[in-house]
């Protein structure tokens, strides 16, 4: 059997040595082997399949990875990843000790700059810019790839806005796709909808920001795609190329469901038909508790206003959406007016759910602060893909949020320990409460078939004894009890067992009876150790003198890559097996 | 002596009843009024001078409170709470039990949302539009006062790409004086000024994001500025006005010496000359020791770049910025792409000092975990106003800094007890670290008028013992050295005082010592209780076995309002009469 190009391409240089007319063939296979690796890999499909032709246009004219290419978010980077030596190890993508699903700075020199969150791309390739041009090395050039979604956060502006008043060797590679995970909203994907049809060219938003302005070029069409780029290089100063593509490209279904597509799951590597999974009814999925409760609960309370930054199909608010479009909103990748639109609105009466996964509400920080901590607005945070996320790795891990939530004042924060109390924690803030709150809960599925029971109210603050023993308390937060209860009935342990659902406001009155009655305390919670449940337990503790021993177990102080969640539990020593293990030790 | 016709204004509904040939009078009385207050009450003059008039078009043209009007920042609402009934109490500004600095939803319902930090006016503005519209109030106005330098921030850009695609009745008011407290900076910034000259109205950036545009109007002028209100008040959906005016106007110095004159201290009220400060010699500001030492260390290191948003003057980077005006850069209100931006820099090797308050480091916290910690990049952050900041108020507090960066792996924490120790950790981490580190210090004055001594380099995690005593060991993070030193000194105490310096990594073998040579230990910090020191040294005594007291001292878990810094220690308990008192009852 003939040896394909694509096997040839050890690195960008054997890219380098092909004829042009070579590239539209190693498209073909680059794609095909993307596609079927992913069929029965999994991961995320549509931005790589989009940025095929791209990708070899970039490697090809430019001189990586002396040129620094940074991948924005780093969904699209699987062509990226195979051309620059990864191929043999591609299928071992978003697994333990595999390679990455994003762009990594320890997997490949190629590899400029880790993403994961979006917008970061144009800053970063700035800073790089500006340090070549510090160090005299101006033949560099400095390439940051971004889709339509990412550009139009605060952050890329705020690069861009940087970059226009500075003669940096920059080349802001926009792709066009109108998708993002979801499709593209805001004020900035309409214009760039007229600049796509000519009507908006004269007044160019990119030039207006000093930046030179390229396109918009047919991203598919590899001749064109290096003529631009050849061009580009012999152009001074900050550069901006407009790419239309096509998501999910070359894989029918793909183009045709581009949310679905964005990461299928198993899926036929011809057809592209998705993997049916087994039909045995199953637990819901949080986010789907999420998204199904606050529909029930806005068609009895009309002051409830949904939230989402650019996921309405990940934290499943696309229900309320799709039942209350006057009343549900995607604003875009932009948590940070995302949250303070949200006090806004609170300020007015309403009752915001405000759906932003744990690691993203990093990008708000201070807005949960400054907007409405401060100011007691009772605005609704639920926080999805709290805890260890899986696959995603180190740049998603929802595992900061009870720590830097923690010493914000004014602030309830919850952790349901199953999609049940998520669901009545829910019904329970929209209610009206005097302060904010914070609801944090996992990826993935809870625990209970019929989780649509009739709603019950959750008394603030208030913590419940789960598991009654003696000498040993294990107390807990959130959907880890799971964990700890399998373990219990594993080892057969005769500790008590504790839920405290609230790490603000701390049920102390539980406490004081846990301090006195227990010589052994366990904490045990899915976020880091340092801030979170554990220390608020031992601050509590030396402040009652409880003189017996306290254990914290949780997230330790170190980033979490990609494994799977059960791997990540084990490595953190929260798994079923580590407590069994820690709990049997004790016994 | 007949009543100024500011003396009538006791509400909004006072200023409408004025005939229009009357508010030019009333804008004289009011900046007056301004003046003659700030001259010997001090605060912030500039912004507020230069919008008198503006304010006053608003409110008469404008159904406040009825209608939102928030002024971003709110460095320039002075005016605006002296026409909303606070004149008679407007010599309290800033003062312990006084009012705010700040627009402040607690003081007034003219106050329709607290600001403080910047780019936040837009989208709580646009939530309250969109509520309006929902409660079928279709009448009412939403207006966000914003300058051009907040403008510039990728949160007010998102804001306005959100409210771009909806019908709000939301009007932005653009205060374009070219200068934040420092000149504006940016692409943005230069686009501006040629919107000004005339040549860019063509190509309107803000057209293009779906804005009704109109100006740029002269924002002195009464006439002018209330007949394009009145002409706003009619057009529906998102409008944006550009207005011109002068910080500082109708005080010739404050207008030649803008920076100067944001908050100038105390003046003369006729000539606006400052008033001469005694010129004994004093201890340094820890920001001139900032920016004074990364002059020198930038001499001798030609990898040191230094970075801010916004803050050249504040942070005293403008002396780096003079004397290495290629090394140096002010970013503008951009903190989320000054942190990636430095991020970038270190991937090519620069040794980059990233000066940002601590309140505003909450800007960029996930760029600090995503961009900086997880990829290990030696970046220095210099956080300056660490701790309790005084008269700005709770929406500065630098508090939270040493509890949302303790939960961040990788990453060293690090708060010098005097200038000196600033100094020298500067020195260090600039001859290469293995990590990122965050090096925190309070506004203010050190403690040693001879503090340029030879650089002497610090080791990383380690903690000194300062007092020696017995029984009671008091460990302390950073400046509040001072108030401890003194309370033990004030009362005898036979104590001894150990200085962490770090706070990760945790100095655990000088832990380990007091561990078992003291009954009590006390812990103090200018930061909050939750999370920081006394947490991470609670749970490492916990993992140690040990059984003594434990008493932490920092901040309390509620919001520390506006008064001087040493009533602020007061009201946290760790000012130099409470910790005498504590320290009394101990011996």
């Amino acid at each position: 059997m003939q040896k394909s190009i694509l096997d040839t391409i050890l690195s960008p240089a054997d890219l380098r040595a092909l004829a042009p007319e070579q590239l539209p063939v190693l498209a073909q296979e680059l794609r095909r082997f993307i596609i079927d690796i992913i069929a029965t890999k999994e991961g995320h499909l549509g931005a790589s399949l989009g940025v095929v032709e791209l990708t070899i246009a970039l490697h090809y004219i430019f001189n990586t990875p002396s040129d620094n290419l940074i991948w924005d978010v780093g969904h699209q980077a699987y062509g990226h990843k195979i051309l620059t030596g990864r191929k043999d190890i591609f299928h071992t993508n978003r697994q333990k000790d595999g390679i990455s699903g994003f762009p990594n700075r320890g997997e490949s020199i190629y590899d400029t700059f880790g993403t994961g969150h979006s917008s970061t791309s144009i800053s970063a390739a700035l800073g790089m810019a500006m340090a070549a041009t510090l160090k005299g090395e101006h033949n560099r050039h400095h390439i940051a790839v971004i889709g339509d979604a990412s550009i139009a956060s605060g952050m890329a502006f705020e690069g861009l806005n940087h970059a226009g008043v500075t003669d940096a060797n920059l080349l802001v590679i926009l792709n066009d796709n109108a998708i993002g995970i979801d499709p593209s909203v805001g004020a900035l994907k309409r214009y760039l909808t007229n600049v796509k049809k000519g009507t908006a060219r004269e007044e160019n938003i990119f030039e207006a920001l000093n930046f030179s302005y390229f396109g918009p070029v047919d991203g598919h069409d590899l001749n064109a795609s290096t003529e631009v780029l050849q061009e580009l290089k012999k152009t001074k100063g900050p550069k901006f190329l407009h790419v239309i593509t096509t998501k999910g490209k070359g894989l029918a279904l793909a183009e045709r469901e581009q949310i679905t597509y964005h990461a299928p799951g198993k899926f036929d590597a011809t057809t592209g038909i998705r993997v049916v999974k087994d039909s045995t009814p199953q637990p819901p999925k949080y986010q789907d508790v999420f998204g199904h409760t606050i529909v029930e609960l806005a068609t009895l309370n009309k002051k409830i206003i949904g939230i989402t930054p650019a996921m309405p199909t990940g934290s499943s608010l696309k229900y309320m959406i799709e039942a209350f479009p006057d009343r549900a909103f995607d604003v875009g990748i932009a948590e940070q007016h995302a949250v303070t639109l949200s006090a806004g609105l609170a300020t007015e009466g309403m009752v915001v759910f405000c759906n932003i996964y744990s690691t993203f509400l990093q990008r708000a920080y201070d807005q949960v602060i400054h907007d409405v901590a401060l100011q007691n607005l009772p605005v609704i945070f639920c926080l999805d893909r709290a805890g260890l996320v899986g696959q995603d790795g180190g740049t998603h891990q929802g595992v900061y949020d009870l720590a830097y939530l923690n010493c914000i004042p004014n602030l309830i924060i919850y952790a349901p320990s199953d999609e049940i109390a998520l669901r009545n924690i829910m019904y329970t803030a929209q209610q009206g409460l005097d302060h904010p709150i914070a609801i944090r809960y996992p990826r993935g599925r809870g625990a209970h078939i019929n989780w649509q029971l009739p709603f019950k109210e959750i008394t603030i603050g208030k913590g419940y004894n789960v598991i009654k023993g003696k000498k040993t308390a294990v107390i807990t937060i959130g959907s880890i009890l799971k964990n700890v209860l399998a373990a219990v009935n594993e080892v057969n342990a005769s500790c008590s067992v504790y839920d405290m659902g609230f790490l603000k406001p701390l049920d102390k009155t539980l406490l004081d009876t846990i301090f006195t009655t227990y010589d052994h305390i366990i904490t045990v919670e899915d976020g880091s150790k340092i801030g979170g449940l554990g220390s608020s337990v031992g601050d509590y503790a030396f402040a009652k003198a409880y003189k017996g021993s306290l254990t914290i177990l949780g997230i330790p102080d170190t980033f979490i890559e990609h494994a799977t969640v059960e791997q990540q539990y084990e490595e953190a020593g929260i798994s079923v097996a580590s407590l069994s293990l820690l709990l049997k030790n004790l016994a």
